[in-house]
């Protein structure tokens, strides 16, 4: 049911989403997807949380350079795929739906709790200046990346990565304070 | 006519955007319009370059930091108005039209032209590292902030432009790279 959703909201985009029409991808009864979600936001939600957790899995890599990468190229290969993209910029445009906003902050709120992992393990390593918040380093890995993917249209390749994740490490690293 | 078009795009999005409402927004004769922009996106491509123009200027501070700041500055002041978001995620949305994703790359190309100023001035003041391309650091500076504004809806705050010049000063630094 979770596959079919992305696959549906991939096609359809998140206005033509239908429970009926999952159901049948899925091969179920919409009942039995009526009876588990009641809304489609929290369909939604489960269904891209249950997608990232497969195709971004939290890497622990012994470093926080090779987590990055890690990470980074996962959700690179993600961002290559037209379908991913088309249901991000359904998602982006139905933002302004209360309940789309509130169950993409829930979703990013877990991603970025899974990752926040990898950032602590970095820090009882060492790897990570006092008092950086493992948010920024997510931020600064995955901002280039999704500006790339939605909105500038540049290629996302081998460069793109890397540079995510020096910026990301130089957060890590605290390199600059321009405002202090 | 411009300033009309963005004012239609933050209402009725890009999939209901009309050059005849745009004319009588503007008060001008639905011809006047038509003379000018044949199309749709060539329409929007010079309404959101005229918005950036106006609210966006290039900066020129003396030194990398102070433009970084005054951009980032200006560019989280439009990221915190909802109509300027509605209508980024308009654009995002219809982005799967090549005629609407062809005028979004001539607005970044040209975008990321005018800012690549700021940074050869700094470069001709040895504030950038050897080999660092322009658009890196751009990216590092909006990357942050339209994941903010456009994905994860975390607030553009103080911090966050603080923490976006940063980044973009460490990617001019080449603080890091993780890949050599």
């Amino acid at each position: 049911v979770l596959a079919a959703t992305v696959a549906e909201l991939a096609v359809r985009g998140y206005g033509g989403l239908s429970i009926e029409a999952v159901a049948a991808r899925a091969g179920v009864n919409k009942t039995t997807v009526y009876r588990r979600w009641n809304d489609r936001p929290t369909l939604v939600l489960d269904a891209m949380l249950e997608f990232s957790r497969q195709t971004v899995p939290v890497p622990d890599a012994g470093t926080l350079a090779g987590d990055l990468l890690a990470l980074a190229s996962s959700i690179a290969s993600n961002l290559s795929s037209p379908a991913v993209v088309a249901v991000l910029r359904t998602l982006v445009a139905a933002d302004s739906e209360p309940a789309i906003a509130e169950a993409s902050r829930r979703y990013w709120r877990a991603r970025f709790d899974l990752v926040a992992e990898v950032v602590e393990r970095a820090r009882a390593r060492g790897e990570v200046a006092p008092g950086v918040r493992s948010d920024l380093i997510v931020e600064a890995l995955i901002g280039p990346l999704y500006l790339r993917a939605l909105v500038t249209g540049s290629p996302i390749d081998a460069d793109a990565v890397r540079n995510c994740v020096d910026l990301a490490l130089a957060a890590a690293a605290r390199a600059h304070t321009a405002g202090s």
